[in-house]
């Protein structure tokens, strides 16, 4: 894997550069006039001095309207042709914007995934990247040229094209920005930046100046609209700085960083609140060794994500096992656990979807005593009933009623003082 | 390049096979339903024991739609991003196609230009193909896979998409046909088959059964809708047979192929019309040598084609010149004239867009006497008056009003007795 060396070109009397890498999600990009607004921008940096990688989603509702086509034709596509169909979103939207650039006197070339060589694994639809090769980025760079990459795509072994899934492109601007050994990466969408809460839930949400890689993959839910926790981990991994803002104005957004230790004073930076949560309890499981285990390891087997477990000992020797699942592993879920329970002659199952689990965040928790009691206070004060708890390192989680998520998020928010951390500690 | 060996996986038990190159254009693709209309007749092939190559266009009118996304951006786009953007039309079709071939239970794969490498030149729009390496082909074909193939588009030596201008697609699956060493190369199309002139005008027209190479190439203003003289003449090169037929019906089409000596009786094949021709005299040129050379010089220097020319001797020394040309040059074509015509003292330009060039063409033509006069003959009796004449062994052309092209087509198809071709000659 080549590098590309900080002002390798003095010699045209640029002097010392950096490399940005920018990529535009596909709001940015969704129709023409907004392709021409990014063109501006881009050469707004440009002409800054820096060396400029661009990575660009599709356009707008480009794939959706490939996916209807494709669901005319099959209902169970090939992994390898629905990601050949899909590429050519990305294609599109990398010419344009290469036009758009040149149209305005500035030099410019597109590159998809497999003319820059993101190499990938074989799993089409959701792969990985594995490596970049920069020879031909480099070498365009080295030219002057802005240097426009399609996102989401790259090519496996076989030279056939893969898809990244979720948040790929995202992906590519981190793995592009850690590979050439870039000053930072941003990214851009219709997202100012990363905020203590949901803003449309709770008006005094506040934009963070800064945010830590572990806070924000913690905040994935809030971020994922914005940034997919792939790419915050593997901006964390390669200690690589990310911006995230608006294509639309200028106003400062969020960076993603590592933590320095005017961080560790915030202790709480972000409310969140998933309602795709699933709760499941297996009723009456006779208690003994390794009932647990046979539960979890079936849900396991069938990929099924668990997040928070609970046990309690009811009577007769007999205990309530509960644990949450995603939504969207509901209906694998039934399958599994009514087989299990008849298995293990326990007294049913319960499953409840009206909850939400409500989250708060910071890394300086961990040196702050007293928070989740803090929590767990401001809820009873609210009569909001605590089902489940978890807490990591950062996090304090907790699984309500659905129906009093709002309230909860809103007098967290509040009770915590995050409507003015930017003022107080961000800085 | 590694050729395709006839029945080389008879270990499947499969026997001596054929290999065929289909190619289907773009109106036979333009929806979801016609596609599944194009895997029902490739399963139908590939059910019949052959090995099948499968050629596609974009979907009808998906160029257009990038043609004015492109435009939207720019109305000078640099060659290489046009064909970044262009090669998705294609890409999008193989995907489909495959898909529907896989979704009635047959294997297929789709490759692009740049996965068969279909190698080009640097012509960007227009590129000429180079050669292909076959061995991603063959390995799929030697897998029993019905292997789709984007039409139109390359790669370059610098692995950079290239698109090969008009009648692209039928060039790639001539290419490939030439390069696996196809038993035959079939285009499908909206159109039924190569006529002895165009149907809409003379309904008397009839479909020819077979047409030599070099007919076809006459006929090539007949026939450019159904099939491009570039593949024409790479058919020729190569001695492959094409067959000409439509997608939407199973009537039988025309081949085309070597002239052989039962071709030779058929002394006219097929009458046709170009009315976009120019007429453009030079008056009163001072009668030197080297005046000729001067005009038709500076004309190719700018590219502009020249078609039929004649000179006549004028009163005084002086002759008129005159050219004709086509009428997308003509713009060119009047810069250079006016300054060339004021540089050689002539007495002026004149240039007349309303005529139309009428031709017979027969492989037959040189060995039966008389043919050209027969014409002559057959125009004077309708009292048209014929301007300007070339001929080349198997064609005789004139120019004539526009406003008589549509009569002398029809007399010369009744007279030369096109109507009953197929049943006296043909077979």
């Amino acid at each position: 894997m080549r590098k590309w060396e900080h002002g390798s070109n003095t010699a045209n009397g640029v002097g010392i550069m950096a490399l940005i890498v920018q990529k535009y999600g596909g709001t940015s990009v969704g129709t023409i006039e907004r392709i021409k607004n990014v063109a501006d921008r881009v050469i707004k940096e440009y002409k800054s001095g820096n060396k400029l990688v661009v990575v660009v989603s599709a356009m707008g509702d480009t794939t959706d309207k490939l996916i209807k086509l494709m669901k005319g034709v099959t209902s169970d596509p090939d992994p390898r042709e629905a990601d050949m169909l899909l590429t050519t979103g990305e294609q599109v939207s990398i010419a344009l914007l290469t036009m758009a650039i040149q149209e305005r006197g500035y030099p410019a070339i597109s590159l998809t995934g497999s003319q820059v060589q993101i190499k990938t694994n074989d799993h089409h639809n959701k792969a990985e990247i594995l490596g970049v090769d920069n020879n031909r980025l480099i070498e365009e760079l080295d030219q002057g040229k802005i240097v426009v990459v399609a996102g989401f795509q790259g090519i496996n072994s076989n030279n056939d094209f893969t898809t990244l899934g979720r948040g790929g492109s995202d992906t590519t601007a981190v793995a592009l920005a850690a590979s050439l050994g870039a000053e930072r990466c941003e990214i851009y969408s219709d997202v100012e930046g990363i905020y203590t809460t949901d803003p449309r839930v709770v008006p005094e949400a506040v934009k963070l100046d800064y945010i830590s890689y572990n806070e924000m993959l913690e905040l994935a839910h809030l971020g994922a609209k914005v940034l997919h926790p792939r790419s915050v981990e593997l901006a964390k991994a390669y200690n690589l700085k990310l911006y995230i803002a608006s294509s639309f104005n200028y106003k400062p957004g969020t960076v993603v960083k590592g933590v320095d230790d005017m961080e560790k004073r915030r202790s709480v930076t972000g409310v969140t609140c998933e309602k795709d949560e699933v709760k499941v309890t297996v009723q009456k499981v006779p208690d003994r060794p390794g009932v647990a285990g046979k539960i979890f390891k079936e849900l396991a087997r069938y990929n099924i994500n668990v997040d928070m477990i609970i046990q309690n000992l009811q009577y007769d020797n007999r205990n309530d096992i509960t644990f949450t699942i995603n939504k969207e592993d509901l209906i694998k879920c039934k399958k599994v656990i009514y087989r299990i329970a008849e298995e293990l002659n326990a007294g049913g199952v319960e499953i409840d979807t009206r909850v939400a689990k409500v989250s708060i965040v910071g890394a300086g928790m961990i040196s702050t005593p007293g928070i989740a009691g803090k929590m767990f206070e401001i809820m009873g004060n609210e009569n909001i009933n605590i089902q489940m708890i978890t807490t990591s390192d950062i996090k304090i989680s907790c699984l309500i009623r659905e129906n009093q998520a709002e309230k909860a998020l809103k007098t967290l928010h509040r009770q915590f003082e995050l409507g003015n951390i930017t003022q107080k500690q961000a800085r």
